[in-house]
């Protein structure tokens, strides 16, 4: 569920030389280049897909596996009511506690949709960014994650402890939306480790083309959801399909369908409509406001508009205003509409079943529990007690402070990179990173990383590893990336 | 597009014994009887696809030879702009001549949806009906209208002249909506022999389980048509899919159809709301409303609702007043929707298009052209002009008198076999038989026909060979009946 890229990227920024202190580490993850892409496509291999319970027990062992590999110790494979999590943990005897979330499965593919095989890890040429590896997980999230174990690999080859303890904690459902997740996290096992924690940070390679990256100090929430009109819970219209001439006489569930989801929305489509739905909105601040508007003048609007297939933003916003929508608003979206017949041309009937998949995402104060509550008191409200509301999965909103020194951490090791970093206020994308920031684990949780990759649940997935835009890492400088910030953490 | 049978039954009645002057001829047909189905079986495994361009070429070649073989002359394959029809005449020196429109395609069909192979034609028990042939174009027309031709092959055997001259006209596209069927039924040879028939019929083989049948004086028009919201076409939003935390800051095309959809009905979903569209709606008659109170009084409204799974008429009508709108009322009927992700759960995107397969119903004196026309205006004028309109087909209504001499030998012939036969106003289902109501052919034209099958466009679509209902006719039954109808226009 985490996307591919912050909506909104930032400003121009130049990856620097790294001829810093740990120029012998970059020659370390320099050697271990081959052996770090073989890690990375056979893990590839191996897809976890909990959507279709498929290589769940085995990618669970695996990714115990690399985590032995990289150092970790005591890792274990705990049970959950749904899929099983990893955890391990590498005391280096350092003062400071680093928290790793990692999660080893992927998002369902159809390989007929690729240009090369989705398991195989192909190494292709991307115009523009590079030689890069195309496979499903490829930057969401076992390239990013099979970078960060490279650096540690990159360590212990060179006998160097790292300054900081870390703390590995993996799930296999992050795809369905981490339905089992804070199971894991309050595991007695893993709870007080995590506590420990500075902090803790998904691999992220989502550096811009012009090397830019954001550090998100929180994230938007979000509620994954079906609303499912039909004769049979309407007690009205047919239980099943039935022939179109009947419309003259029998109710459509499709249409009650069309008119419930309109109730949920301004006529634009663009605002919540549902009853008491802002009621807990906390408005940007205005240190929230000031960081926008460095990013929107930083950016390019016109090559954001151009990857995004877009032309004019909501109300024809001006830049700024329109990335304070994007990391203020809450959204209600149309993910998807099922109904009847779907195939090309058309086939006479009235349907007795019609489909919305929505996206709600949430913002600070919102909690998922307040939404999935208010939509269905909405619902009853204005008519539509038959209107099935079905749950698939969600998270709240996330914060971390400014000041957190995980962010700090972050900032020096950007910086020390020449990566240019802008503080963003809110990823509108969604994670289950407030199973972290709420308690009982009340730590910083966030993402990091340079290097490049796209194509999350796409086809044609991929993560560069041999960057030829000066401004991006490929994989070895990605890894890099990883060890500087643990020595900035362990230095702040 | 036929519809499977007509969606309201009508009263209880018995099928006679064949006793009558026409025992002869029973017993000819009865002789045919293993001809006839290895006829019907073998016609059903070459199916004739517009819709995917398969078995078009070849399908008219055997239609004709059918034809042909039942005693037919002159038999042509006609070009059309699409696929060819087939036309053929039967001179028997008779001062009455009669039209039949018989249609040589089927609807598509997915084998794995089957019970029986779909162009097996296995024979298999029905409990409450008998012995049926299963498979595609069974009911939807193939069994039908071989039937009509086992009859021509018994008068043929026999040595006996049918007493009317007979002009067959096929069609190759009425499951893609008829597209070039005027083109047929105005061709320079076709139409002179269509404007000597006293009337144009589809052979239909739809008894209820009480034996009942309905001869329709007309049937309601029709438009399909898919209504298509695109980020492309309107400027806003996105042209393709992208991750659906942009929603906060882009438009939605999903939003967009759903708002311009509300639009089309009243907020039950159950009268039209287009701009215009009651404006040539022509009340029901006096004598309409009196045929329809019969059909109510003799119908079984529990029984009507169980075969069609609805429990409630619209706005809780009374049975009369449901059949009432079932006949009178113009429908905008939502056939299906697609948008963004359809598969099991949810994907979280922002889909850049959504679209709505509807279908129109219309009834006198509304047009297709005019129903076009003003849906079009219609979005223009409520602020979505953007929102495309891809007409993919569709027949104005026709409306035939009941002193129409067909109807009269209609009723005469059904009452001849004992079946109890209710004069309808209207058939909510659409037929192409406008093409031979209005000018230049204007002929009467409606269904004939006993004997029951089941199933259109669905999977394990049958026809029954051997009824074990008293009430309901076998093929050797149903193809007396077409003979007995044969029989009374001449005497008419």
């Amino acid at each position: 569920m985490l996307p591919v890229a912050s909506a909104l990227p930032f400003s121009q920024a130049l990856m620097a030389a790294p001829d810093s202190p740990r120029g012998a580490l970059a020659r370390e993850i320099e050697k271990g280049r081959d052996a770090d892409i073989a890690r990375l496509r056979e893990w590839i291999a191996l897809p976890s897909i909990a959507a279709e319970n498929r290589n769940m027990r085995e990618g669970a062992q695996y990714m115990a596996g690399l985590a032995r590999d990289a150092g970790f110790t005591g890792v274990e494979v705990i049970a959950t009511d749904g899929h099983p999590g990893v955890f391990g943990v590498m005391d280096n005897g350092a003062p400071t506690t680093l928290g790793l979330y990692f999660m080893y499965d992927v998002k369902q593919f159809d390989p007929a949709e690729w240009s090369s095989p989705p398991l195989e890890g192909r190494i292709v040429d991307k115009p523009g960014w590079g030689s890069a590896l195309v496979g499903r997980g490829a930057i969401n999230q076992k390239g990013p994650e099979a970078t960060l174990l490279a650096g540690l690999h990159a360590m212990r080859r060179a006998g160097i402890r790292p300054p900081v303890n870390l703390v590995l904690l993996a799930e296999g459902e992050e795809e369905i939306g981490s339905p089992h997740f804070r199971q894991l996290a309050t595991h007695a096992r893993v709870l007080p480790a995590l506590k420990k924690c500075a902090g803790i940070f998904i691999p992220a390679c989502w550096q811009g083309p012009d090397g830019e990256v954001s550090i998100n100090l929180g994230a938007k929430g979000v509620v994954e959801l079906e609303l499912v009109a039909s004769g049979k819970a309407w007690g009205r219209g047919p239980t099943g399909d039935i022939h179109s001439s009947n419309k003259a006489s029998v109710d459509s569930p499709v249409w009650r369908l069309v008119q419930a989801l309109q109730t949920l929305v301004t006529p634009d489509g663009n605002t919540a409509a549902i009853d008491g739905w802002f009621e807990n909105v906390r408005p940007l601040t205005a240190r929230e406001k000031e960081l926008i508007a460095i990013s929107a003048a930083s950016s390019d609007e016109a090559k954001v508009k151009q990857m995004m297939g877009v032309t004019h933003w909501i109300d024809d916003l001006p830049f700024e205003q329109a990335i304070e929508r994007q990391a203020s608003q809450p959204t209600v979206n149309i993910e998807g509409l099922v109904a009847g017949y779907t195939g090309p041309g058309g086939k006479t009937i009235l349907p007795g079943k019609a489909v919305a998949k929505l996206d709600l995402r949430l913002v600070p104060n919102q909690t998922r529990a307040e939404a999935e509550r208010k939509l269905r008191a909405h619902l009853d409200a204005h008519g539509f007690p038959d209107v099935e509301m079905n749950v698939s999965g969600g998270y709240d909103p996330t914060e971390v402070s400014e000041n957190a020194r995980l962010i700090k951490a972050q900032e020096k090791a950007y910086a020390a990179m020449g990566v240019k970093a802008n503080l963003y206020p809110r990823l509108a994308g969604s994670w289950p990173g407030s199973t972290f920031t709420a308690p009982p684990v009340s730590i910083p949780a966030t993402q990091f990383g340079i290097g490049h990759g796209s194509g999350a649940h796409a086809p044609d997935e991929y993560f560069v590893i041999d960057s030829t835009n000066p401004k991006v890492a490929g994989m070895s400088g990605a890894a890099l990336g990883f060890v500087e910030l643990i020595y900035q953490l362990a230095a702040t």
